[in-house]
């Protein structure tokens, strides 16, 4: 019996339509990452679960995917185990291996295993899919891909300020209007020391990320729940909503949290990072934003996110700076940072403001009629000479009825459709059709490849 | 306590040096493919187990990688099955899906998915990583890529010239001298027929698949052992061994095997498509060999096998027509032809024999030394021109002592250094500084884009 196949939940085939609209989105992006000097880099799909495991905190361990040890692997498992232990734990003892969750901790494992071999700044990029057992839903998916930059080993500022250069090219030749929000994880230490609660940080950023969601009497009663105190609930919301030009805004955070050390060194960091992007004509709306926290505990310093102006969606790309990646697996104090686009929303805001450009849909440019006989040996000839200069191009591979032939060439989306027919061989020209405008052209036999491009 | 990182045996990591040189590959074959007509496709890694088992014969099963479910898996798992059930039986009732083994089986899956969306002949072409839990060795990894081109829905045989010149094509293009053997299934079986063993094709196919590795000798051990007569097995033995140029053995195996129908429709093929190859001018070694078999079951007719000529290791790429390659999924009479790329075995040919080009390990072109202050921001400034102007270029992003900078550089293999010291800004000239040759060349600041063209 045949079966009727069909592909994991959350999994997605890409037809040639949609791989050719996500391969302009990834060239783009990467000719970009090219110009600016980073290169690229893959790591493999199975990562050991020790790489894994602790990395995304307790959800996250739950939501990596697990492969089967291969062979006896019920070996290592008695009866009394599965009495006795939970799944998870059972999971560790036959399952080694697990799919790789995100680009950045397969980078940092990298970056130990061969710290010998690289010339540090690393500057590399990355574009890989990624898995997770979430629950699927709309925009969510268990496997999708990440597009990731990041520099490694180096603290200079600059390397903030070249990736708000290479958001701003990338997203302008995607033609995609954004903002770029900016805030830096010492400043929020800054806040949370001034309020009087340093040692809540990770509780203030997380309850401060939701800040857009959930509105600020959401996120002002999560923080009291949290331990904060009224009064230090009271001295945050005016920081949260403060308005103004980004200079206005750097000023006034700055007299608020002027005690703290760090703080000001934040406020510093951020500071430069406008004035180089400032002198170096950056073109894009940059948004120093404060109530900006991005959940990852490991940022430290700069943070980003980037927002489409003109579609609803989350952030379509965001990043920071982290002090200290590679420490977990034994390098410290070498510090990075990166940013990460998200390939999937990217897509889904260019399919709906229709910004591919009509190109992306055509592969061939051109498709022989298929009559036959010499006509068929002609056009394989003429063929020939057609890929040579370049022209991608195809020929039906039947002398099958006519109206099936332009059928496919129509289905295809095949520009020019070129005949060889009797009358063409004997005068050596052929008859080339534009599919768009209907109109028809007799081309000699030499001329074919000019007149398509 | 720091973990040393390290991954999964006979998984891969691949270094940017690497990766620029693989990429290299698939995209001049990917060129190739586009000039031909051909689309991309991408499935998901994890295809469902009851997609997957059973198309890799019982040893194929063996080397699926399982994915674990997620969740609470040992609710479906009691301790009787753990003493009473094979591992392999248990790993199907705690895994629903496994790694995808080939692209062959999930495109077979897509077609007869998408069947009313696709506009026949579909051409498509996929590379993507595949997994096998095979013993790692030398050579041979459990995570590598395929490099898979098809056509399915069309009987003509002008697709498998057009895979012909695409095989000629690629391998001109990467530098690699090939010879490609072609034979036919067809054949194959007019030639069981004769000695008297239909019945036994497939037997007869697996030992003949084996007479480059095993010899002569052993092939006929072989099929004496399944149960082929003395009689046959010495018919055979001169067919095998058959020599000429290809019309010369097309003349013999015809007038051996002209009892055979289906025999001669083989051997009618294999001359319509060396006709046809020739009329083209195809610029290949093109050579029938009898005793080429290829040991999937599912061809069924024309067979093909790429050996490089200047490099000992087995075939580059393989392939052939198959004719019911979607019936296990419910579409029948689907017949399509293909022919896999191995793009390990070309990296390890490319690399033996030198063939990448020099340009493939450098990516940045230029680097501008950093000395801080007014001199930075120039550089920043002129950094940003260079890249306008399509320069993959960077700044050394700390003003570091000029020696680490200049290290940075050749490890890099970044071709021109800029200086851009106090005179070169007083001079309004940049110091271009050529790494290969050492040579030092003062350009104006707005020349510099042009004079590194």
């Amino acid at each position: 019996m045949a079966q009727k196949p069909s592909i994991p939940k959350g999994t997605r085939d890409f037809s040639p339509e949609e791989m050719l609209k996500r391969r302009y989105i990834f060239n783009t992006l990467q000719s970009v990452f090219v110009k600016y000097g980073y290169l690229p880099l893959e790591t493999p799909s199975m990562e050991n679960l020790s790489t894994l495991m602790g990395k995304y905190g307790e959800e996250g361990d739950k939501l990596l995917f697990k492969v089967l040890n291969s062979g006896e692997f019920t070996n290592k498992l008695s009866s009394s185990d599965l009495e006795s232990k939970s799944s998870a734990a059972i999971a560790t003892q036959i399952c080694e291996k697990g799919l790789r969750y995100d680009l950045t901790v397969p980078f940092a494992r990298y970056v130990v295993m061969h710290q010998a071999e690289i010339s540090f700044p690393f500057k590399r990029y990355q574009i890989q899919p990624v898995w997770r057992a979430d629950r699927p839903q709309k925009g969510r998916y268990r496997e999708f891909f990440q597009c990731d930059v990041d520099v490694v080993g180096s603290n200079s500022l600059l390397n903030e300020v070249e990736l708000i250069q290479m958001v701003s090219e990338g997203f302008a030749a995607l033609r995609i209007n954004v903002t770029l929000k900016i805030n830096n994880r010492k400043i929020l230490y800054g806040i949370a020391e001034t309020i009087g609660h340093a040692d809540k940080l990770i509780d203030i950023t997380v309850a401060i990320d939701k800040l857009d969601k959930i509105g600020i009497d959401a996120v002002n009663s999560e923080l009291l729940a949290k331990g904060i105190d009224e009064k230090g609930v009271e001295a945050l919301r005016p920081i949260l909503e403060l308005e103004g030009t980004n200079s206005e805004k750097l000023a006034k955070i700055g007299s608020i949290i002027s005690q703290s050390q760090v703080g000001m060194k934040g406020v510093e960091e951020v500071s430069t990072i406008l004035n180089y992007a400032h002198s170096l004509g950056v073109d894009i709306d940059l948004e120093l934003d404060l109530s900006l926290a991005r959940g990852l505990n490991y940022y430290t310093g700069a943070i980003f996110e980037v927002k489409a102006k003109d579609y609803a969606i989350g952030s379509i790309s965001g990043g920071g700076r982290y002090d200290d990646l590679t420490g977990v697996f034994g390098l410290k104090g070498v510090s990075g940072v990166g940013i990460s686009f998200g390939a999937d929303r990217i897509y889904d805001v260019m399919s709906a403001l229709e910004l591919f450009p009509s190109e992306t849909n055509q592969s061939t440019k051109a498709i022989f009629i298929n009559f036959g006989g010499k006509e068929e040996l002609c056009s394989l000839q003429l063929l020939s000479q057609l890929r040579k200069a370049g022209v991608a191009s195809e020929i039906y591979p039947d002398s099958a009825k006519m109206k099936k032939q332009m059928d496919y060439a129509n289905r295809r989306n095949i520009p020019y459709v070129i005949i060889i027919g009797e009358n063409e061989l004997n005068e050596q020209k052929a008859t080339v059709k534009n599919m768009l405008t209907g109109e028809q052209t007799s081309v000699e036999f030499g001329a074919i490849a000019d007149f398509l491009n």
